[in-house]
């Protein structure tokens, strides 16, 4: 993004956040990373709020002040010197910060709170287990002492997974269960501790053959917006999805088997490629989110990694229904899917053309030149991988199709562009929050038949409030629907009004029939929705599950997924 | 094949089987319909057997002859009337032959049996239930009464899963609960009832333009050599493979949606692509062979139908070694998946030349030619489905594939051969087993780097005992490994011989690391191994879900997925 400002630039905080405070717990991302808006975007943003130069002279509630909080600790000095015990002194802590920091997810809630020093539910002891043994014994342990047990991998959770409802002891897994076991060349297969972050395990795997000796580079397939800070295990127990996975498949088809420590026991699941052998014991662990017990390990399929047969594709369609039936027949074609593939609303494709620097380029001449009206042209952009003639075959069908319902074509510029960006866009939310803007995000699953309808109730409801974006795209692609990702931008400070607006959208999801998460789980956040949405028969699988795998209910307690959910108040657990 | 025998040909069991005959009961598939061993195949088996024209001359045990048992029926005279009273009195029956025809499926030991006559589990009473609405009363009042409730689809079972084991009623859903009920070509699905059979669903979907007024053609995709005679909900609840799954996905992966029918209630899984809301129960009800409760109605992937873009290949390898290798390197290829996709060892080679009329043509003596021995060199063949490039590319790279392990082309002729007879070879077991030769198999699934061991340790077994023929190929094919189905030719004419034979094979593969199956499912013949085979912790997660879905065991019970068996046991139950 050119940082040449002609005009006015906001003072935009540019330094890693003060060591130990709630700015550096609440921050996206490294430290010393940044994204901020482009000048093009800052001016659309002043417009669309209504702002001046003089509404960003100066930031509020930064948060860089030192976490500071009384909260007793609910476990007895006994009790935490046998976790030591099982541990080591030097990898537990109950100091007031490590308790705040890995009690916290990314929401946008617990960063307006954070940002004002209010601390709510933190852990009461810190935990780094070694390895897995040390998990089955901690495990063992809290079973017997009814102490509850919280799992932090990446902690980029944004629906309050991580939240220490019950107090008890959090394991950070990603401090040293965070290496690779084993590759399988010829099963391609990676097994994993389920702690490892996105960039090594994809460091590792584009580097196999000095690393490993295999004949060929790997990759995982996965490459969630939160890659550089979720874990292998986080994807798997949260049920995500990766940017390319119209082509990968989401994290619950990458996964051959899996060791999890349960209070009633041990399993490692079986390492086939498929089996029928009743229902799969496998399947139903993913998605538990830290309830039934703690995936330690995990195997998963790794592909052949050839990005020099990547190809990168743009379009610009008329309106949202030729975007999306072009995207529907792309997905029914049976020629192969794309991997990275989205196709953005004409709202959002508004804000994108800025984003991604296209605005004002020999693009836009063109696109304005051809009739694509802006607020009503919308944008695809993609990616093929894999094999050199597949690649070029599925380019080539993109772009009949795209021409057949009415697009121009924009080169691979505006994939490009996005790529360069593609795990940085979430630091854009700190420069807009100093300045009292929130930018949030949900998302839901639709069916082809459903997709519009659910479009257009979720933005009746957010474009009720005055002064609110709503930004939609669709990214990750089915022969049978689809996913739909909703970006808002508002000028919010109150809590308790952002908690209201955010359950009307979700509300609007849950009534227009999309699913309540595509890829972003559960949590404690939607957990009040899911009775209603699953049924209660469906509901009490769930529950009959947890029942069998956590009798005293120490895993994750406390609202998570709504299975020991009473009412809808979450937050008074 | 060719009819124009030279030397003796043996009597063929050439006409329907009488009237309400056990013969009517076993015999796989159109009682019109045979699939006679053409005479080189003869002269092979003959040979393999030490056996003679003279053995041939006389049928033995054609089980031609009147069903006739004494079984007392469980049910009370009440119990039948109110029954009869939910579905109505033509469609439930008490008739000797109704009850024994709709208890057994498919295995060589039923058919073993039922041409001596032998009669064991029988059902007490035959329901025709007529839509969910019958089942859902069916099963509310089977609860409360605790009496068993068995489901049988096409009937194809191979390992007793529609074994009343514990009398009761047996539900049949193929007789009225087989309609289409919706077609959406936006979504590309079908939602149709469970015992809807392969020929009428595919039927409909290639001809849905004319029959629903639908744009594009489609197919299910699912092909399992018992398409004719298998149901869809069948295919689902024993989680099958097709012949074509290596493009199309095993069942599991086919299924959008599901209504089960249980006792504690019922419940429709949700219709979305992909979702992130916990545990998947759609998934969780897969497998669970009726164990859990009725699949009524699913909603399944349909797909674009285009015969015109398929291809087909075929292939000689030297070895065993170079077929298994090509094959993981086109499965691991990342151009996109062949569709029919099989590679024979050997011994299936050899047989399978002569089976598809190879043996013989020029194409036999081009392989002699060019040093491809027999029982040595190894068959692989194939075809490619999709969008015509997508066909042409993937077919291209299977080529370059083959060829650099050493492989001579042989045209899309064994295909073809092989394709006229793929839902025919079944019908070859009576002709065999009338001249007391038994024919059986057994599947796994392997990893590629287990594929060998698990291969070579079946073979151990089976040809430790004299005059026993062992064919394996692998027809399922991942990039994480395959399937390896072993099809079995012995003398034999004792059922508890061929009891531990079968054992033996069982204990093989699952000492040798292979799955207890890829594609057949577990009823009850595999469900002695299941402990052993998930480990306690996982076969517990089964058994608390059983619990959970049927307090009183009455679906299914007696053995099916080893859920409620103690010891081995299960034909003693």
């Amino acid at each position: 993004m050119s940082d040449a400002w002609k005009g006015f630039k906001p003072p935009w905080f540019e330094e890693p956040p003060a060591e130990k405070s709630y700015r550096s717990i609440f921050k996206w991302g490294d430290p010393c990373g940044f994204k901020h808006p482009n000048e093009k975007l800052y001016k659309e943003i002043k417009s669309a709020f209504g702002l001046t130069d003089e509404d960003f002279q100066r930031r509020v509630n930064e948060g860089n002040e030192q976490v500071r909080f009384t909260k007793p600790i609910g476990l007895t000095p006994r009790q935490i010197a046998q976790i030591a015990k099982i541990v080591g002194e030097k990898n537990i802590s109950t100091e007031q910060y490590d308790r705040l920091k890995y009690s916290v997810g990314k929401t946008i809630e617990e960063a307006m709170k954070l940002r004002k020093g209010i601390v709510e539910k933190v852990t009461d002891v810190v935990v780094h287990p070694r390895h897995k043994q040390d998990v089955k014994e901690l495990v063992k342990f809290c079973n017997r002492a009814r102490i509850p047990v919280y799992v932090y991998g990446g902690g980029s959770s944004v629906n309050f997974g991580l939240r220490p409802a019950k107090g008890g002891i959090t394991l950070v897994l990603s401090t040293h269960m965070n290496k690779i076991v084993r590759i399988s060349e010829l099963n391609q297969t990676v097994t994993v501790e389920a702690g490892i972050l996105g960039p090594a395990l994809e460091d590792a795997l584009n580097n196999a053959p000095a690393r490993f000796g295999t004949k060929h580079r790997y990759t995982c397939g996965h490459f969630p917006q939160s890659f550089e800070y979720s874990s292998a295990g986080g994807w798997v127990v949260t049920l995500g999805s990766g940017q390319a996975s119209s082509y990968y498949g989401d994290a619950y088809h990458l996964v051959i088997s899996q060791e999890y420590v349960t209070p009633v026991g041990t399993f490692v699941t079986k390492e086939y490629p498929a089996t029928a052998t009743g229902p799969k014991v496998n399947d139903i662990m993913k998605g538990s989110e830290g309830t039934f017990g703690v995936l330690v390990e995990l195997t998963l399929k790794i592909y052949r990694y050839m990005p020099e047969n990547r190809k990168y594709f743009g379009f610009i369609f008329p309106t949202w229904e030729s975007a999306v039936n072009a995207s529907r027949e792309i997905s029914q074609g049976e020629f192969g899917m794309p991997a990275v593939f989205r196709i953005s609303d004409a709202e959002e494709t508004h804000f994108g053309l800025k984003l991604y620097g296209i605005d004002g380029t020999i693009f836009d001449r063109a696109m304005q030149l051809r009739g694509f009206k802006p607020m009503q042209r919308c944008l695809m952009l993609g990616t093929t991988e894999g094999h050199a003639g597949f690649t070029a075959n599925v380019k080539k069908n993109v772009k009949r199709i795209c021409k057949e319902f009415g697009a121009m074509y924009l080169t691979g510029f505006p994939a490009r562009k996005w790529e360069e960006g593609r795990f940085r866009d979430p630091y854009l939310r700190e420069d807009l929050q100093d300045f009292g803007i929130i930018t949030d995000t949900l998302e839901t699953s639709v069916t082809w038949e459903n997709i519009h309808h659910v479009h257009q109730k979720v933005r009746e409801v957010v474009k009720a409030r005055p002064r609110t974006l709503c930004l939609t795209h669709a990214s990750h692609f089915y022969p049978q629907g689809t996913n739909l990702y909703f970006i808002f931008f508002a000028r919010m400070d109150d809590v308790r009004e952002y908690i209201k607006f955010q359950s009307g959208i979700i509300d609007a999801i849950a009534k227009s029939g999309g699913s309540l998460s595509h890829h972003h789980g559960v949590g404690r956040m939607i957990a009040p929705w899911m009775e209603e949405h699953l049924g209660k028969e469906q509901m009490a699988v769930l529950r009959a599950l947890k029942k069998h795998f956590d009798p005293h209910n120490i895993m994750n307690p406390g609202g998570q997924l709504g299975l020991d959910l009473k009412g809808r108040d979450w937050r008074k657990i």
